[in-house]
């Protein structure tokens, strides 16, 4: 039964277009800072150091800038801060099972850790589709914590565990972590913690005191300037530790942070829900390195996964050409010969490199470096490139 | 191995309160939009009608308010708004086990749905604690809709489809809700639809023809006031069908509006991730009255919640003297005689009432209509009142 409709004709839709581009166009908004919106024990410091706006990750509030764009990068690039980046929530995954259900959610295999590792490992559910990006820290041979990205894996997880009656536990603990990073995090964190934590190796981790309380200190961060993730247990006295953290890096210039659009970019640092979306597969994504395609590891995706290894779409770096560009509201259309070959989805001013630097996901027939395509900007069509490689150190 | 940690006497945490008391006056932000915030095919319609700010809700953009709270409010109780509530989003679960993999979520016995009926269903994970408290449509009886508040219940889903190797798709149709809500709702409809739209049912929905195609139109929606909620279908044509119902609505006063906190509040329409927490039961919730627990129905928590059905802590309305309260945006402590011994977690005007009314979790000890207890608010302490019911119609 299909009620009604109205008769006659539709009416055109010759505003879709004014209107998509007016939306690209107002770019800022008001939020209200509501109960939904989780702030983390380090929340009322990062924000009282002047963040000018947030947006929202994993129902948490994350800053999105502090001084000027191009002031955070150079700050970011010479000196060191202090991230509020609580909003990477951990799942603890601990048990007999654990191994087994983390494994079941990613192509990488994860047999081969040792207790002080971090793995970036993409997480795929069973038609190989990405759920999200996450550092899977090694705390125990029967204890995991996935720090996610912008996605309830943790429900995933949860469903594994119901349905086969999984002997683990799968909670969200109170574990907030705080972003040390910049080229002078280390001297920052070895007058806190000593310098053994120098001697931690990229993407491993060990614990420190923090006020009595030992917590975990990792080598990695979302920034290639080096630096640090502390893992801060508990919901007060981020406070205290922030505080300590500022005294202590006064002559080192530590300032509040978060992180840096321009800096990421440049990087090829990617975002899940921006550049990576839940459409994608990690060889579409360019994660090709972090799936252990020989054998199965116990991935529920991974026989998906081998009949697409070959991507008909992939991420790749863009230059485009001309000014500087407002920033991304919405994904940019990229064109070659008025057709359709991809989509920017992160850009930015790369200040170091003079030039516009993007995250695109562009088609085969289009994505060899040197390709010319035209990109659909908020301030006209624009010239741009694919480029062999991103443009910030790795 | 733990390293180093500060010597000598931890700084003592006084400022806590005060930055906590700060954090509760700045109540809104800037928030940039970026490509994250997807937005429904209504959005810039509802834009530029003067949203006046957003949360990001399910990784949409939804507005938070057009014109003052009272007006909104009034506005909607004497004629009808179209929100654009696209940020409820559709879980599609289809195939031989798909009832089978709904059942498994909730406590709520599904197996008397027929196929025209929506069901309010608390789902919770194995230990009985709400993961979301969606709508869920049965649109055939291999075929449902999960319309979902603010949690990825999909990953769920997923995660429960793959481990048990269940013949089911899940996946998130491009469909997303407008609502059509207040008194003059069926009129509006009527104009559009036909008059035959009068007689669908409160939580029944009927197929409609939107310009060509078939969609499903429910009488629901987030408030008390009545009407419907369209489930959009596809990318485009938003905006045609938002100006065909603001042209047929102009004499009944149509306007763009979007969910009311004072009216939700004061009719006790519950928020997940506000008032239901994922460390909260049905029970706890309130929701007791949609958990079967005579048999069990088929679902994972049934087991957990069978020892969990006399709560210690449970939502009630409340009722704080005094003038009317600053917006909220950090739960507020409830106490008596000193003691703590609940959270508000939602607050209103509610201006037909003349009383600020809220949402509160409190303990047993204390929730006897009647009980008077003291609020925490940005005001002040408040005294307040547990009360027998909500105050708008249902």
């Amino acid at each position: 039964m299909i009620f009604g409709g109205l008769p006659g004709k539709v009416h055109d839709n010759a505003m879709n277009h004014q209107t998509r581009d007016f939306a690209m166009r107002d770019i800022t908004t008001t939020m209200p800072l509501t109960v939904r919106m989780r702030r983390s024990p380090f929340w009322a410091r990062s924000h009282a150091a002047g963040a000018q706006g947030y947006i929202v990750y994993n129902n948490m509030l994350i800053a999105t800038g502090f001084a000027c764009g191009e002031e955070d990068y150079r700050h970011l690039k010479s000196a060191v801060q202090l991230w509020d980046v609580g909003c990477e929530r951990q799942i603890e995954i601990s048990g007999p099972d654990a191994a087994r259900l983390v494994q079941m959610s990613t192509p990488r295999d994860i047999s081969k850790m040792v207790d002080d590792q971090c793995f970036y490992i993409p997480t795929v559910d069973r038609r190989g589709y990405m759920t999200n990006d996450p550092v899977l820290l090694r705390l125990d041979e029967d204890r995991y914590w996935v720090s996610i990205a912008d996605s309830d894996l943790i429900l995933y997880y949860k469903g594994l565990a119901a349905g086969l009656g999984l002997d683990v536990s799968v909670h969200e603990p109170q574990v907030a972590p705080l972003g040390i990073q910049g080229p002078k995090a280390d001297e920052l964190a070895a007058r806190i913690w000593g310098a053994q934590v120098k001697d931690i190796r990229f993407f491993r981790h060990a614990r420190v005191d923090v006020n009595g309380t030992p917590m975990v200190l990792a080598r990695s961060g979302y920034s290639v300037q080096g630096g640090y993730e502390l893992y801060f247990e508990g919901e007060t006295g981020g406070d205290i530790l922030w505080d300590q953290l500022m005294e202590a890096g006064r002559d080192l210039d530590v300032c509040a942070g978060c992180p840096c659009q321009a800096e990421r970019v440049e990087a090829g640092l990617l975002s899940y829900l921006s550049d990576i979306t839940p459409d994608m597969t990690p060889f579409e994504a360019g994660l090709g390195r972090f799936c252990d395609m020989e054998r199965d590891p116990g991935c529920l995706g991974w026989d998906a996964l081998q009949a697409k290894q070959t991507p008909t779409r992939q991420i790749r770096p863009i230059e485009i050409a001309g000014d500087p560009l407002p920033p991304q509201g919405t994904f940019w259309p990229v064109e070659a010969e008025g057709q359709r070959v991809g989509r920017i989805s992160s850009s930015c001013r790369a200040y170091d490199f003079d030039c516009n630097a993007a995250i695109g996901l562009i088609d085969a027939s289009h994505w060899e470096p040197g390709t010319a395509v035209q990109v659909h900007t908020p301030a006209g069509m624009r010239e741009a490139e694919i480029k062999e490689k991103f443009w910030g150190k790795f």
